[in-house]
Parts: C-alpha cells; structure tokens; sequence
C-alpha cells in the first residue's frame, strides 16, 4: 500500500488546500527560523483598523509557494522547459523570500536596527540554512538574487507580477476584507509565458493586469497607508525610540533577552556578518517581544514612554491629519509648545506625541518595473504602451502625503 | 400566533436571501408581464462564451430591490427622510425598470422593431399595470420619469451610481465568473449621502468608486463588448434581417404566433399606442419565441438562413477581428466577392456572412454623468475633480472600435 | 514562439476556470450533439423557486471535466498508475455520461418517449459518436459501461463518490444559494486512494464523507424534491400528457417539427436502433421546443391543456400537500368532483388538476452504494462501519413521501 | 448637514461590513478591559494546525453583536415586541458574553487560576462595568443571567441557537478553512420565532437546524478536538504547570508582572472578589505575555521546562494516539520509565511528556438543550421529535475519546 502521509496538506482560508510540493520546502518549513514567521503578522499594527488582519509571513509565504506550484505547471504544460531542480529551486526562492523579516518590520528598520533591512537579513538566513543544509538550497539561492541563467525564474520570486504579490496582495484583501483589492491572480497566472527569458502576460490578459495594478493602488490607499494604520505605525516608532533613549541612558526596562539585546546597542550589518550569534537572537525576535514589552511599559516610570505605551494597548492612537504640502516647523513647534503647556512636559518630551513625516506610492513605477505583454503576432511592449485606453502612464506618477500626528487634545488648534 | 409566511423570501446566490418587502411589489411580480421577465436572460448570447451568464431580467430587477431596501435604509439612518410611502415608490421603481425589454434587445431594435427601444415600453407597461392597479403605482412612475419633487429618490434608480447598476455589475460578474467586475456594492451604498436634493458618496469612498468606474470599464471590454459576444448578437442580427425579409416576401417561417407578428410588419412607437393588444402580443415574446425558431430555421430551404442559424445554433460563430479604424468599403466588397464565389452565392447575400460596424464605450461620461463626493466640511465636488490621484478624466474618453465579422474560409484573405 | 491558444480555457464561476485538457475532449465539445445540452437545464424547472438555479447540462459536464482532471492527477501523484490513454479516455467517460438527457428528463420520460431513459440514449449518441470519431472514444465507452480492466476509473465516472455527483451537488448549491449543500469536493477527491481496484477515501476524510451524506440529503430535501418544484414537473408532465392525447386525437398543436415526432407517436428503444434518423430528431429537442409550445397552447382551445399551460407560463402552480401515507382513492374522487362542478369541466378533465404521486429517496443505499475507508493500517471498511459517532444506517433507510396537487380554489376541501 | 462619522463601521471578512449600533456599545468595546480581547485569539492554539485561525475573541464579538441586529430586526418585523431598551441591553449583553476569557482559557483553567472559569469572571468584569458606566449596563447583565422577564432574550445570547454560536462556527469556519463547517447563520435567524416566551425556529427550517447540528460536530472534531490541536493544548497546560511549580519552589522565571501574579499564587474566586486589584491584574494577562514567557522559557536552566517550551515554539508537538478505551495506568508507567532512560531524567520528569487525559463531545445534548420547532398549525416540539428522517437522538449520544500524548522517541513501543 501507498503510504499516503507523504505529501502534507494545509488548510488555507483563502486557496482552500495548500500541498507542501517537496521534502526540502517541507525541511525549511519545519526550521526554527522558519516557524518564527508565525509570531510575525504579515501586516503588523494593519489589525487595529481591520480586525481580520491577523495573518502572518507564514500563512502569506505558503500561499505564494501555493501560487508557484500553478504557475511553474501553467508554464511547462505551455511547453516552455523548467527542469525538475529549477522548479524545487524557484519553490525554496518563493518560501524563502520573507524570512529576513523581523516583527513589524517598517517600524525596526526606523528604529532599532539601523541601516540593515531585511533583504540583508534574508540573504543572511538563506546562507546560514544553505549551511545546515549541505548546499541543497543553492540554486533556490541563486534565483533570489538573480544570478541564476534562466532569468524568467527570478521574476517568478522578484518582479511586477511576482507570486509573492499575487498572494498578499490577495491574502491581505481576504483577511481585511476590503473586497475591492481582490486580484485575479489565477486568471493572470493562466496567461504568463516566456519571452526573451522575461515573463509577459499574452494580450487578452491586458484588463486584468489594469486591475491588478488598480486592486493594488486601491490596497495602498485604503489599507497599507491607511491613515490611522500610519498612525499606530509612528506610535510604536516613537516607542522604541523612547525606549531606546532610556535603555542607553541606563533606565531599567522590562525585555526579553533577545528584545534587550537590540534595545540595548544598535546593531548594523556588519556586525551580524562579524558575531554569528546576533542572527539567533534576532531569530528569537517576534511581534510577542515587542508588544508584551510596550504592555508592560505601560505603567513605567517614564511618562513619556507609558503614554505612548499605554495608547497603543488600549488604541487610543494618536490624530492624523493627511496634507499635500510639509507641514511647516513654526506649526510644529506651536503645536508642541502648546502640548508641553496643557500636559506639563517638556517640549522635547512634546515632540514624541506631535510629529510628522511623509508617504509616497506610485502603483506603477516606470522606470524600475515593466509588465510585458505579449501580442498574436509575437510582439512584446510594456503594458504602458500596449494598454490603449486607460492612460497607465498616469498611475506610474508618484503621489506623495505629508501628515502630522497629534493627541486630540490638539483637535482645536488645527 | 403571528402568520409566518407573510413575507416572502427567495434564495440568491449573489445575495443569500432576497425579501419582497411590499405587497404591491409582490403583486406586481406575479403579474404576467413581470414573469415574463424569467424568460428574458439579463446578457442575451453572452453565455456562449461565459457558460454561466443565463441569469435572467427577473433576477437581476429583484437583486435591484434587495439593494433599494439596504440603500433606503441606510438612508433613513443617516437622517435623510424618506416617507413610507416614497419607499415604496422608490422600491417599485426600480422593480419596473426593465419591464419594457424584450428578448436580445440589442437585436431586436437594430431589426424587428423600429424606433421603440425598451424604455419606451416599459412607460407603456408601466402605465398598463398602474390602471390595472388602480393608480397604486403612481409615485413609483414618478419617480421613474424624474416628475417626483425629491430628485435623489430618482437617482437612485438611474443616475451614474443607481441601484440598478450596483446589482448588474456584481450579478453579471458573479454569473461570468468574471471576478474583476466584481463591485463593493455594500460599501458604496453604506456611503450614500443626500446634498441639495442629490446623491452624493463620501469622500473616504472615493477608492471604491474609483474601483466601481473601473470594474464597469472591464466589464464592458471584458464581457458586454467581447468580441466572440458581438460575433454572436450581430449573427442573430442578421438572422432577424433575413427572416424579416423572406416574410416580407411571403416566404413562409416558422414562428410563434407573438412572433410571427413582428415579423410579418414592423411596428412603430405610434402602433403601439394605437393598438393596444399589440402591448399584450409584445409581452408573449421572449428568448424562447425567437431561439426556437432559429432552430427551425437551420432547416430553412433559404441557403442563406439555413445556413446562419446553424451557425447560431451549433455555436459556429464568424470570426470577427478588431480595427481601430474603419474597415474600408473596397475591402469588405473584396471579400464579399471571394465568399460568393468560395460559397456559390451571390455578392448580396454574401454581405450576410461578410460585415462591418462599430461600437463605443466611455466608462464614465464627463457630461452626461457626475458622482458628486461630500468632503468633511461639506463641500461637494464631481468625482473627477475629487479624485487626487488617478485621473479619471482618461476614463471618460469614448473609445471607438471598429469590428469585421466574416467565415473562417476567410481568414487567408486578411 | 509558442502558440497560446492551444488550450482552451472557459470562465467558471464555481471554479474560477476550467481548461478544457485534450484535443478529443474539445472535438466532442463543438459536436451538435454536445452543443445541445447548452440548451438543456440540469435542473429542469427548478428556477421557478430558486431563480439563479438557470445552469445547463453542458456546464455541469464541463464542471465534471474539471474535477477528473484533478483527481486524475492526484491520484497519480500518490502512485497509482494511470496511463495517459486512460487518463484520456476517463474524461471523455465523463464529458460524455449526460449526453443522452433530453430537456425536463423526468417529465419527458413520464410522458414523451416510453420506456426509453437518459442512460439508453447516452449510450446511442455515444456509438454514433464514437463512428465519426472513427473509433477514438472505445475506451471512453468501455470505461462508462464498466468493461475496462481497471473498476476504479469506471468509479470515477460513476458511484458514490464519482465526480459527477461532486460537481452537480456543488454546481446546484451554488446556483441555488441553497448554502448548506455546499460539498467538500477538492477535500474528498484530495483523500481519494485506490485499493483492489476500487476507490477509497483514507479514513480521516470520513467527516468530510458525512457532510457529503448529509449535504446530498439536504439537496434532495430542499431542491431536487422540493414540493413547489414537484408541482411545477408534475404540472408539466400533465401537459404533456394532454397534449399527447390531443395529438393522437388529431387535434391540431403548435410544435416544433422535432418535437412533434415524439408528440404523434410513442417512440422506443427499438425505434431508436432501427430508425437512426430519430436520434437525430431527438438531438433537435431541447427545453426551448417544450416551453415555447407550452406558452403557444397557453390559448389553446382546449381548456385543460389552455389551463395547465396558463398555469405553468404565469407561475399559478397548483397547490401541493405532502403526506406519510398515500392519499386515498375516495378523497381524490371527492376533490375531483368537487373542481369539475366548480370548473364546470368533466371530471375526467378534473384528474388533470387534482392528482396524487409519491417520492422516495434515501441519502445512502446500503445495498448498492458503497464508500470504501481506508485506514492507516491498511485495512478498508465501508463508511457504514467505519464511522463511529453518527450511525448512518439511519441515513440510508429510503423516505417515501407522498404528495396531492389540487388547484387553490379546493384549498378549503382539505 | 448631517455629520456623517457617527456610525461607527467595521470591515469584516465574514460579513463584509459591522457597525456598531449603539453609543453604549461603541463606548464598552472602547474599554480597555475589552480591548484586551484583542489580543486574545478565539481558537488559543488551533492556528498551529490551521494557519489562519488567528481570529481573536474581539473580533468574534463583533460579530456576534451584528447578527444580533439582524435577529432583532427580524423579530421585530415580525411582530414580536422588544422594546428599544431592550434591543440595546440584548446587544450589550451578547457584546459582553465572552468578556471574561483569559488568554488559552482551558490551559489556563487546568493550570493557572483554579475553580475560577471565565463565567465567573465575565460576571466580574460585568459589574465592574456597570459601576463605572453608571448603571447603563442593567438590563444586559440581567439579561445575561437570565433574570429578565422576557427569557427569550436570554435565549438569543445562551441557547442551542444562540448568536455567540452562530458567529463562532461560521467565524471559526471561515478562518480554518474547513469549509465543512459553514453553517446557514442568515437563513436560521431569518426562521426565528417566539412562542410560550422562547424561540422557535418554524418548520421548513428543519434541514437547516439538522445542518447545523451536523456542521457543529464536524468543527468538533475536525478543529476544536482535532488531535494535533489537543496535543499543542496539553503541552501547554504541562508547560504552565511546570512553571507554576517552579515558581513555587522560589525558581527564578522570566514573566511579565501580571503573569507573574498568577505564577507566584492560585487566585480563587473568592481572592477576585476580596482583592478588586486583582481584576485588574487579570485584565492585563493577554496570549502575549504566555508565549512570550514560554519563549524565553526555551533557554531556562531546568530541562524539562526548557525542552517543554522549545517544543512548543518550534512546533515539535508530542505525538498523539487515539483509545476508545481509558490508556492503562501500567501501559503509561511502562512508557515513562523507558523515556526516563531514554533522555537520562527521573520518572517524575517523564510524566510531563508521557500522560493521558479524556474528551467527550455530543452534539446535541437531548437533557440540558432543546431547539423548539414550530409547525404551520401552530404547534411546537423538540427538533428530535420533529425530525422525520435523520435521527438527531443518534447525535446527542455523548462521545468519549481518550487519548496518549508522548515523544516521538517512544513511537516504537507503541
């Protein structure tokens, strides 16, 4: 009899089944540094606006490893040759892609780490695991950095139409419920080939490639740059920063080991490459860390640092107000004198409750990003050029948003 | 004990439940001129290419009523008044809305009957059913004609966000399984506002509209304007043309006698009015009349009707191909020749099989049509000046294309 | 470049898209005789209570195609060997198992043809098909009649678990809205295995195989023996019916010429092999012939036939009552002298309004069905044993139900 | 103009949209005691088996308080009174019902606090509650506890049918994905009556409540009894008893100030109520500051503890097995002196990762729940007498699995 445990199977809200495709996908997935990608919400604070949004790197990375097994079959019932080692190493690149990723990300890289993103910290997870094991993981290694010959494998992992943006940008719309960011990513997937070793999307596709990039501009408004989602964001920003400040000063503050170690220096990229210990202990680091500490601040010494705390634990988040221009310093520091008056602090104490900062998205970038599309008769153009009536170009522009944050104590004197 | 069966509920699959809020609106349901609707599919010959589009006129006009009674509600909660007695016009309304479409009404206006489209007929229905309702339909035709003082009561049966539209995108996306079109109908009308006796959408819905004017847009290249479906309705087109004739000539066709009547003379707005059982002959007619006998006709001993409604019938449908430009009349005569002499026919009735024409689409008409936004502080702006971002100003240039349908022997020739 | 049109792919809105897997497949599919069942709901008059229930037979079958790709492929995935000839062959069994079905099968078999049932018929078109396709469809035909070595892909096609069933239950569900019918049809055919030769589910689907029972129990309750829609067939068989004993009276009816061949005479199994011309003729008929000439003997001047038709166009089913035991034969007179005074009408024609029938159906048949478990060990039970907690003995005893129609005004005589 | 911002809405997955009703119910969910169920997951450790079920008993809540609407709506509109006050205290009531759940509550009712169960507290918290909301909580709280006049209100929060479950099984459904466990929430309450002062789910609505019935057990045994989801439960409820003891012994443990309150004693109903602060303390005990302690616990000098905890963060859980019967006590001191061996720890040690424990679940308990069915003639019994065909009484036979939890090391002796 056929042992039939071989292959597991995964519920997933959002694709109904996922299979684990390999024995190595299986491996990593069952890896301490993989299984951390649990306590990390895809979306961080994203839940405190959308109660649904609960999902982490974990559940989004098995989706997109989901989405690659369709489309590595979708492409070689096509005809075109992926050999068996590719498609397990394109797999690994895809599972692989997010492990770098600390708890909420956005906010870590503006406050604890510094100038070490978690691209750097994937490559140097990926490394450390090629390691344990025995170089299995190379080619799925060198996909993700493109340096692999076959180019199309890459922009599988890495690109404008990447399986890694066909799942979240659904998942998150699933999970948050904002219906209209819903991306057809099955459709697009059904009508992927390859083109010059590039990836391009046959022309009939050509609507829902519109779609996908509108879905996608409609999820940046409405839910990543989510105004009161930016909010809470700076909020846990200028948390750290506090307690960053205070850790140096040598104030006491509840951690763990792991969340001390990085509240207590600033650790920069070359010293994870110098002390190889410094990648276990980040690998110890999740939201659980992070938000039972600020729970706990919550009633510390430190007035600065409890406010804040306590306004994250009980979302009482700080007022946005969204602009088009920067705000000007003199209304800043008006804002803040008047803050140190009404709550008798100092007016540096001030400027951890009254601040700004801006935002920027283009739905399209036309210089970096390009989507293929490829004619009848052969021919491939960018989607800016192929699209005849919705003028794409205009996505492509960048929009930038300027806000400032403030205690509704404030409200009156905007 | 209180009766439990006084309300009538229907099963949806778009919706789950759709309730009959009204007696009268119940009545006017099992009236024969509202059933008929079960026999009129909402998208004509659209299910040859989306199998699952056979949902029918009478579907979509109670999926229309479910949102009257969210949107009224909605409404009134916000504080907006709305009399018992409009609620019910309102709801009746919309009810009526499409009672005048007959089977294919794209066809059948461009071939059967002559300058009457299907608002026209459902004025003359509607009027019917008011004396046969002893005038309890009065304010519902109010509002449907925009005579009743509170405008935004019509609005919300015709206007650019109607109650009509949010239910055919979301159920014709639904039954195509186009999941691109598909629109946040809740969400859009949980922003419903009234401003100076109009419909006005608040300003953090500005995304989802955005969404809505580019789901209708892909709806319509997508669905509505596919080029395998207007292969099909121009195919019927031509079939209606060449019956027409051959009984105008005297050639004996099979039909129903409903049918046979508008084949056999072509009836006018005036005749309409002046014979009042021709109202009565019009609601017999519906797909089945007409597939039915497209089916007879492909044994017609007319080579020319055989031979198009076999094409109809076993799905065998003209290629068709799409300019940008007109198709020059020296091109068409060329290939009308080649078919007469490939077919041994003449070059008339070639032009059967061998044809132009064109079509138009602008996803949001800048003069006809405005989505007013309500910003916070009470202003209201249309839509294209509200929008920051994406320049709806591009979605609202008619696009023209321009199509050819011929034989597959053909295609060489192209 | 690779040429992308090669694989035909459809919009589904129950699984988002099916891809139509062999060339074969695709050649059966623009057949007449396939092209037809696009004209054929699969549930007959069903819409008259559940409006989105409009879904035809020749979208259930490719629904079908769909899942034996999927379980093909499983199945292979876990090392059962199936070739490609047979993977081939399995899905033209299925694509082909409905091919038979005339339009409102169950009333036309209770009226039209005699003796003759959907599964004789399929097996007819399937020979017939079988000569032009020059052989091509021998295994497929071995497959459906259970003659091919290997059981367990007649299985596929047709059991208790076949993906016929998977896909009707879901696809009705769906359309319907009736949710509670939804099926775990990807979990099942996830788990499906093959032991002896036979299909078998491993055993911690054995929930997922209870909700099948119990959903299917749903289905027959709720939908498919739903007392409206049985007055509606039964309304429809006594039209036929009449219109039968008219025809062979000589009175003259409107028809289509297909149809009327099997309204003048009484066609059989024998006919069918010694006169092929008439399957032909059979292949014409379609609901379009029976509803059109329906709503045509609406004026009738038979005032049973007028009556009946009326009643069926306009949706004034006759009334049903369900019953434990049968109803009795004095009753029945009673009710029917009681309408012919009413009526004025004889009280022969009477037996057209006011008659009695019964229904069985029980969820699970212990003596033809089985649904093999297998367990860990290796060992197989049937479901029956298998489960421990819900005793579906209980599902398996057959219900009989017995019902009376009777037109409203004999309401108060019960 | 009208200010637009008053209602407060919600996007939720399940339902699209919440709003929240009331200014009273807006103003407890502001409460940090409520907040705080935010950050405690519905199904404690489930999401380890299934990735998505991360949902969070804030969440299910809301969404109960919003079927709550609709029920009373439907009440309402049938003719049933519930006065204003009452719809509200009804909605506060249901809001609160679950306001006294720590994190992991039966791990932390086996372990941490001892013959206090989240009932207990949820009335706790109530009363504290309506002191600081002077009084406004009243008819809520009596209406929890079933001291309110119109004991069908009541019902509507605890009963076989209550909103709380028909939110948990369609949430826990949708976010496990086990689609099996979808139940028909909007049709149920649509069938909703009041007689003799309780509800009553009138006739036609009898597959549904069997579906429903059916669907429970399936969530049952396929998530909240699922083996691997027990086996993450037990290991917690071991880990927390090894800390506790620890603790006691004076061993220095990592834990947040409030966890470390409900290490360093075993509060007792009666300290809640001696010591308000306590409440207090509890309020701030959330699923982060475990795990975040079990975290850290991975790295604690005693062995069992540590290895306890690395399994759980890592998600090594112990194996599980299955008995119909008790595990004997000789078979389970056979199993830990062999781990003793094994791993080089006493039998005492063993016992932590070698135990057995029971579960029993019926789904339909014939003594204590009762589902009123109400006939067309007015007539109401019991869903077990009432249905016809399935034998409900089969699923109220209560079912008792045991069960064996080790390490996989002793899989060999098993």
């Amino acid at each position: 009899m056929i042992k039939y445990n071989k292959r597991k199977i995964l519920n997933d809200p959002v694709y109904g089944f996922i299979t684990v495709p390999y024995e190595s996908v299986f491996d990593v997935i069952e890896h301490p540094f993989f299984q951390r990608l649990r306590r990390i919400k895809q979306l961080g604070l994203t839940h405190l606006v959308y109660p649904g949004a609960l999902h982490t790197r974990f559940h989004h990375t098995l989706g997109a490893v989901h989405l690659m097994g369709i489309a590595v079959k979708e492409l070689k019932d096509k005809g075109y040759e992926i050999t068996e080692d590719e498609a397990e190493g394109v797999t690994l690149a895809i599972l692989m892609h997010d492990i770098g990723h600390g708890p909420f990300s956005h906010a870590l890289e503006h406050s604890i780490v510094s100038g070490v993103n978690h691209e750097d910290l994937s490559t140097l997870f990926m490394e450390r695991l090629n390691q344990e094991f025995n170089g299995k993981l190379s080619t799925a290694i060198a996909i993700f950095n493109d340096e692999y010959p076959k180019r199309f494998l890459h922009q599988l992992v890495s690109s404008q139409l990447d399986l890694d943006r066909l799942d979240y940008l659904r998942r998150d719309s699933f999970f948050t419920g904002v219906s209209e960011g819903i991306v057809g990513s099955d459709r697009i997937i059904k009508m992927l080939h390859v083109v010059n070793d590039e990836l391009a999307v046959e022309s009939k596709g050509i609507y829902s490639i519109e779609k996908f990039i509108v879905a996608r501009r409609i999820m940046y408004w409405q839910v990543y740059l989510h105004k009161t989602v930016l909010s809470a964001e700076y909020l846990l920003i200028y948390i750290l920063k506090r307690a960053k400040e205070l850790s140096k000063e040598g104030v006491s503050l509840f951690a763990t080991p792991a969340f001390r170690t990085f509240l207590d220096r600033t650790v920069t990229l070359q010293d994870f490459e110098n002390e190889p210990q410094l990648l276990n202990q980040f690998a110890e680091l999740d939201d659980f860390d992070v938000l039972t500490s600020v729970k706990v601040w919550k009633n510390h010494s430190d007035v600065v640092l409890s406010k804040l705390s306590g306004f994250m634990i009980d979302r009482k988040l700080l007022k946005i107000k969204m602009y088009s221009e920067p705000v000007s310093v003199s209304k800043l520091d008006d804002l803040r004198t008047e803050l140190a008056k009404q709550w008798n602090i100092t007016k540096e104490e001030s400027a951890y409750f009254v601040f700004t900062d801006s935002i920027a998205n283009s739905a399209y970038n036309l210089k970096h990003d390009r989507i293929n599309i490829l004619f009848k008769n052969g021919e491939v153009k960018d989607i800016t050029e192929a699209a005849d009536t919705l003028s794409l170009s205009v996505l492509s522009k960048p929009v930038e948003k300027h806000f400032l944050c403030f205690p509704a104590s404030l409200t009156n004197q905007l």
